[in-house]
Order: structure tokens, then C-alpha cells, then sequence
């Protein structure tokens, strides 16, 4: 197939690559030129516009940093609504609001072009190794089409429901990850100044009512869990400020729909103190230093 | 074995009997006549005192609402430690703060006497049906004599570490958990409010890495986990008064231990919150509902 | 002078009257014709576009909903900036998030014109009385043109720093207000359910060191303050929609200035509770009624 | 007249030498005998015992680190209540929960002595000088009775209502204080991060609906206020501590009645953190280093 993927960032990039290993012909664009020159070699095509890119193209995936991007590389005088044909499915990867991607969907229906959200998890290391998960917002008949090829970036290609939900999906699942993980390091900060061994203690939560994938795979008390990253000094994880981009989306969609979610807002302000505190490049788990007394 | 057993409420009722069935003899004590009158025709005996159960006691557990009335029942002038013979083992099976065990256990050890603590999880259920967990606080040589009784009240028999850790479990673990509830709430009332299935949502967090025991178990949402008080009404789970003793053990030790706990005392506002509402008695998942709005 | 003048709403259409009144020419543009119509009456021109009225004023006013507004109003092909001469100066007195503003007064100063900021406080009642606060960011030299003309719509024209500054001590001091309101109404409930009268109560903490506009000028506590909207049923204050729109600008500003606000995104939450509940065209004074057990 | 003290600590002692420069005979008692021998040379007695202090007193007046110490100085065999004669007034300056005082007050009703409760604001310099604020919980007689008293070792003496109101205004003004502080930390700091000068800010803040206490006469940020702990490396103010102790009544108390606090709570556990950092002998204003980068 002819794909046209727009934006090659830290995730992008290796996405692209791992649809050109697949076959595939893929139109490029990107603002950084140097990652063009370097899948340029591996035979792909590079583009001059978005809407260059979807010229000619049988499919167009999108993976962005953020909402403002989304819109213009959609809706832009030279965006991919001004060169993809009728009929050509498109799907974007970025993680941004539920609502900015209803609007592009909303505004290519127009033009016969069905748009879907697909954002992932796995970071960097799943988008490399083909092992994403994909959170497809989409109709039945659209999550069809893309679904084959989202297999060949990644291994879990979850259908949330129509244009919109992967986003939301995302979004409320790391929101509650934002909060358990903080909810963990209260638990064994407590229990560790009040005298309770923390691996017995984590032992216990993870065969208890407490239990939670932040306790069981990513404990963030060092040395509880030996392939997390609070035993390697928080490095190489899920960064805190990842999490605040993803809380940031989950707080902003909740004051659009007028719906409260104290815990995230709490849990959001509370990694913002970290990253304040300089720590904002650490993995999210580093939450918990700031719930152990320092020795001076 | 004679076992004095002092505190017969909806708990220690239910787990007197198992202990009967077990084949001990019970000496017991409690201010509440009508059981006691009702056990004592299974065979048991009727104590005066804590003082006069413990007298001639093989072992004395005891399972008492709060902290004040586990320091009477063994500190008084006609407590456990007037009566208690030295060497003969003692547990206190009450959810209370772990100082007051420690303070009950080290003023036993001046006249040789060993307590430790045992707090429990499985409700007025497990301890019908004796299969109770109980979180054991308590030196090895202790814990390996108290598990086989236990083990006739109980399934799980886990060792927490020495005395005052079985309370330290049960309530870093219970803290967790009122926190998990809420964060699963939020998550799952903001994506229904943005426009995601409810069972979906459900089924993607439960496989990712939002999953806790409170999604997949337990899960706030009517009609997404059949089994779960969510599904019947909010009915016959762990009320929310209960998870509200709990979490003030919890914030009170914490305070104790100069340990802040930003996450588990917004929790307890929570439910304190639901409580002046007026549903206290609801199970505590029923806190999902200050996130919903209401139909007019 | 010769005074364009966008923006005719709620707010905007008094203030222009006030300046009508005060003897200036203004050139009018809204969406809204019949605002239009109205002041037309009063002697003023219809403009077709924010450009046309830009077009031969001495000074423009921008008094708009949000951001958005405040970006197209001036930066679109038919705005402000299309129209106005060089040398002549211009004030946004919408309420918006500070870089917005700072972005505009950029994109301004390139072809030698200076934007400031002066949001106002004082609501409908203060635009029709005159009576407004205008918190002002402008260089000092911008101030002293701006303050006369300001001064014939209000009564306190306080000068705050470089253009932005306004908005930022307003949604500082909002942001404050909305948490010191909580902090009275939680300190009232509790006084109230513990026993001591509110009256008295009230005296006590408005001659202590809990004493804030808040308790004293603006209680929410029925009867407490005779003026206040609480004594009133809550009508006709400053609405709990209002306060939330300030809180999303601060936390807004908050995120993307690495700045932790705890209190803050609390005080968000609550109120967005409160809009969830239906309240949100209360006062925002009324939080207080999620603390107060109803009768049944 | 013959006035029992009991209590003689940082605020008793000099509570009591001002009594005894106002001429009257003081019976004495406390654990530390180094501050009885001090008063002695003074011209009072030292008493053994509560009871013996109490006895032949007109007046017994009670100055106490906690609740506990409250109830065994009254209820113990040797306390208060076994000396004192009938008709003979007594109050509690300690700072204590309403309930411990309610209690006492009703024992001692039994012999007919009245009790009542006047906990003061005014740390230990306003002992010293006399200057302390009684916050009165006391019948209309029985304060009528204690207010020239009082007046001896202060300035206001504020009738609050019934036995236990002293208290509960104490709590509720003190936990207003403790939020409202977090909330100007909370408006400086964004303020300043977001560029206006903070001089400015407060000014503005104190001539605005934010107002309050903590920004006029106390704030948080350096250099504001010249006479604010602030300007003085946080030292000599209201210790972060006993903030915390205040606030621990308060979410006790709360806790009791089923009253959430939500902000309060919240404002516990952020003093918290900051006793945690080892921070909780600095001024409680020193709250606002969490939300100041720290240059490296």
C-alpha cells in the first residue's frame, strides 16, 4: 500500500519504519529533515506538504505532539484534507483531546473522508519493537481497514468505539494510572515509617483488595519490584511529564464536559510539584520521593 | 485448647462458633447477654470478666470495636493481663491503630505474656463462612503457634512481621483501596461523561495498566461486574462507614508518624462527604455516585 | 476621541455607553445587530469588520468571551491589526489567560502599535454604574493615556506591570478568592455541626487571624451577612460558572508555567461538583451547600 | 483571691506570673519542679497534686499540652474534681478537642462545679505581655464570673457560647488560617512565575476580594510584609507544628460529626509535608518554599 505518515518524531519515526520493513510505500513529511533523509534511504517517498503526502496515497496516518498540530496538518490550505482522495481512510496516532479529532473527523466527512483515533501506549521501546497497543476510535466497518495495519506496529489493536474513544479510552485509563501510582507510594511510604517490611508489605497489597498494575509491575519503592524502574534509579519508564501532558488532557476534557475528578486533579498538581522540584524527567513512579524523609 | 474469646459482635460472633465447631472449649466475654447466652448452649462457658476468661486459658483472642476497648479489655483492673497466666499466648484481632497493640504487647511482656495482632478482611461473610485473611502481627515463634487456631477462622494466614505489622498492613492496604475506588469512579464516570461504553472502558483499563482490583473485581459502575454491590443496588459489600474507620486509622497514624498522605486524606473527605449525604450505609463503591448527574 | 470599540456583550455594551455618555465617538462592532442597533441610536457607527472600526479610531477596546476571540479579533485578515494606524493605542479588557495577550501585543508592536491588558472586576452591576476595577498591564507610558479613558468606565484604575500582568493578578486574586471561599464555608459547616452559633462564629473569626473578604463582606452562610448573596439565595452575586472560568485560567497558566496549585485545583473541582449538581448558575458562594446535611 | 494553676509550660507560666503581679495568691502545680521553684520566689505555694491545688481555691485554671492531660488533671483520683469545693469555678485554657471539655464540664456538674473553656490565640510573646485573646466556652454567669480574670493575663476576652464553643471557634478560626495561608503561598508563587512583580500582586490581592489576614498582615512571600515572619527567614511566628495540631483537632472533630473538610484536610497534609522535609520549627507561612524552584 501507498501510506502516507505524517510526523516522525521519537514515536513516528520507528512506526514509519516498521510499516516500510512490512512492504509498504510510505509518503513522509515531517518539519526535521534529517529523519526524512534517513527513511528517505530505506525507499520511501518525502513529501513537501501534508497535503502532498496524501496525494496519491491509500492510506494517511498522523502522529503529532499535540491538538494545534492535528488541526493544521488536517485542515490547513496545504493539509491533508486538500490532497487526500474520497474514500481514502485515515487514522491518527497522536495523543491529544477527544474533541479536536471529532472535529477533523466532522470536517473530512464532508468530503467523503472517514478519520479515526488511534493513540497508543508502549512508549519509545514498543513503537521500536513493534509492540504497541493501539486505542482505536472508529466505526466497526473503518476499524476494519485499519486494523491490519496497526497490527504491523503493534501487537493489541483495541476497538473503543467510534471516532473520539481511543482518545478517551487513553485518557481515563492513565488517569487512574496517574492516581493509583501516587495511591501505592502513600501506602508503602506509610507503611514503611510505620515499621513494616516494604516487600512484605507490597506482597500483601498485590494478594489483597489493594492490588493494582502500579503495585504488582511498577511498585515504585526501590528494590520491591526488580524490573521496574524505581530499582534502577527511575530512569527509562513512563516520564513524569508525560503523565502530566496525559492528566493535563484528562483535566481539560472533564472541565469541557463539566464533570469533576478531584483524585486527578490532585494527582496532576502533585506531579507538577515534581516536575517543579526538577524531577520532571525522572519515571512517573519517582512520585514517591516526596513521600520519604531525606537523610541529611 | 480452652480459648477465652472476649468480643462477640457481627464478627467475633460468627468466628467463637467456628471454633466451637472446632472442637475447642470457649470461655467468653462480651456486655451483649443475648449472645452470649446463645453461644453458651453450644457448650461454652460464660465469663465474668476479660480477668476470668483469660483464667485458666489455653490462648485468649479477642475482637473489640476500637482501640479504647482493647486497651480495657487487657489493661484494666479486671482485664486479660489480671487473669492471664505467663507463657499463655494472646491475639488481638480488632482493626485499631498498631500503637495500642504495641503498647498492650510490651506492657504483657513485663509479666511474660505475648500478644500479637491479627486484624482481618472478608467481612461478617468470611467470618460465617471461615474464610477470614488475617494479617498477623507477631514474633515467628508466636505467629507459628497462633496460625493452626487462626487457620480454623480463616483461609489466608499471612505473617506481616512483628507485632503492630498486621494493623500496619490492613490499613496501608485499606487506604489504597479507598483510593483506587475513587480514582476507578473518576475514570469511569469521565468516560462515560465524554461519550465511551462503560464495559469498554472497563474491559480496556482491566488489560491495561489502570487495572486494580477495584475495576476488575469491584467495579463502581452499575451493570460492568455482575457480582460486584455496584450491580445490586450498592448493597452487602464493605460499607462506606466501615472504609471511613479504616482511612481515619490510616490519616491518624499518619499524622502519628509525621507521614503525609495528601491522597488517602482527600479519600476519607470523600467518604465522609458520602456519608453526610446520608450514604454511609451504602457500600463504599456507592462514592461513584457524586461524580454522576443527576436525572431530574 | 474617536473610540473603536469590540465586543458588546453583557459587559462591553454598558461600558460603551459609559463612554457614549462621557461625550467620545465610538465605532461599534459585535455579532450581535441588535446591540448594535441600540447604540447606534446613541450616535454611534456600525463597523463591518474589527478592521473597519480599527480604521481612523484614536483607541481601541476589545472586551471579548475568550482567548480565541481575542487572537481572531485582532490577528485575522479583516482585524484590529488590518486597520489600525501606527502610534495609536489599544486595550483588551477581556478576561483571558496572559499569553495570549503577550502574543498579541507582539504580533501589535511590529507594525508600532501598543496593546495592553486591563481585565475588569465589578460585574454588570460595576459596567452600568461605572464603578469597575481595571487591573492594567501596560508599560508605564501606555498606563498614563490609558488610565483617563479606563476612569470614565471605573472607579480604580491600578496599574500592575508590563502588558499581561493584568490578567495575571486577576486570576491570582480569583484563584484566591475561590479558595478562601471554600476555606469559610468548610469553616462555617463545621462550626455550625460542632455547635457554636454561625453569627458568632462569623464575629469571632472576622476579628482573628481567619478573617478574609470572604467571612466578612461576602459569607456564605445564610443571614450571616445581611448583603451578601447567601441571605439572598444565592442569586445575584458572582456566579459559580464565572468563578470556574477564572480557575481554568489559573490552573491553565499553572500548567504551562511548571507551577504547582493544590488548593487551587481543588477549589476547580469543587465547583465543577457543584456544576455537576446543577448549581452552577448559583453564586459561587453556594459551594457551601455541599456541606450542609439536608433534611429530609 | 486564691487561683489554682495547673500547667505550667511555655504559655502557663507566664499566664501565671502575670496573675500573681495582679496580686493574687496562686496554688501551683506541674511536673516540672525547676519552673515551680522559679514562681515559688514569688510568693505562691506548690501544691502536690491537682487535688491539692485545688483545694481551698476560689478559682482553678487549667493550662495543658493535650486532651489526655485534660481529662487526668480533672478526673484522676488525685485531680481537680476531688478537690475542689462545690460552687467554685474552674476553666481550661488548653487547646483541646470540644469533646474532652463537654465531658469534663459534665462530671464536674455532678458536684456542682461549673467548668468552662477559653483557649487563646497570641502565642507565647502575647503571654508574656498579656496581651492573649480568650476565645470563652461558658454560660453567661460563668463568664461574667471568669472575664475579669482572664482580662488580667489578656486583652480580648470573646464570649463564644456554652461549655466547648472556646474550642470550636479556635478550630474553625485556625483551620480557615491554615487554608487561607496555603492559598496566598498558592497566588504568590503563580503570580511571581508568571512575571508580576509581588509587591504589586499583593497590593492588589489586599485592595481586592482576595484579601485576607494571611496576605495583608502575614504573607507568605519575602519581603512583603516587613513585620511578617516572611522577612525574617521564617523564624518566630506560629510554628508549622503547632499549625498542625490545630488542624489535627479540626479534622478530628470533623471527623466526628461527619463533617468533611476537604480543604482543611488537604491543608493538613501539605503542613505535613513540610514537617516531613524537616521544615515544621519554621513559621507556618514557610509553607510557600513548596512551590518555589529551587536554584541550584
Amino acid at each position: 500500500m501507498k501510506i502516507a505518515f505524517i510526523g516522525l518524531g521519537n514515536m513516528g519515526a520507528p512506526m514509519a519504519r516498521n510499516l516500510i520493513r512490512a512492504g509498504h510505500q510510505l509518503h513522509l513529511f515531517d518539519l526535521n529533515q534529517q529523519v526524512l533523509a534517513e527513511l528517505a534511504e530505506l525507499g520511501s517517498r518525502i513529501s513537501e506538504s501534508p497535503k502532498h503526502a496524501a496525494q496519491g496515497a491509500d492510506l494517511v496516518i498522523t502522529m503529532l505532539p499535540a491538538a494545534a498540530h492535528v488541526r493544521a496538518v488536517y485542515l490547513n490550505d496545504d493539509g491533508v484534507l486538500a490532497g487526500i482522495s474520497a474514500g481514502v481512510p485515515a487514522v491518527d496516532c497522536s495523543t491529544i483531546d477527544p474533541q479536536t479529532i471529532r472535529d477533523v473527523a466532522a470536517a473530512a466527512a464532508k468530503q467523503g473522508v472517514v478519520v479515526g483515533d488511534a493513540p497508543v501506549s508502549g512508549g519509545t521501546g514498543g513503537a521500536q519493537a513493534g509492540t504497541l497497543t493501539f486505542m482505536v476510535g472508529a466505526s466497526l466497518e473503518h476499524f476494519t481497514v485499519l486494523k491490519p495495519i496497526l497490527a504491523q506496529m503493534g501487537r493489541n489493536i483495541v476497538h473503543c468505539g467510534d471516532v473520539g474513544t481511543g482518545q478517551i479510552a487513553k485518557i481515563c485509563n492513565n488517569m487512574l494510572l496517574g492516581i493509583s501510582m501516587i495511591g501505592v507510594a502513600e501506602a508503602m511510604a506509610l507503611g514503611n515509617s510505620l515499621g513494616i517490611d516494604t516487600g512484605v508489605l507490597a506482597t500483601i497489597i498485590n494478594s489483597s483488595t489493594g492490588r493494582c498494575w502500579s503495585s504488582e509491575m511498577y511498585n515504585p519503592w526501590p528494590g520491591v519490584v526488580e524490573t521496574a524502574p524505581a530499582s534502577r534509579g527511575y530512569t527509562g519508564g513512563f516520564g513524569a511529564e508525560l503523565m502530566l501532558k496525559d492528566l493535563g488532557l484528562a483535566t481539560e476534557a472533564a472541565k469541557a464536559a463539566h464533570q469533576p475528578v478531584l483524585m486527578g486533579a490532585l494527582a496532576q498538581q502533585l506531579y507538577q510539584a515534581m516536575s517543579l522540584r526538577g524531577d520532571g524527567g525522572k519515571d512517573f513512579s519517582a512520585v514517591v520521593e516526596a513521600y520519604i524523609k531525606k537523610e541529611n
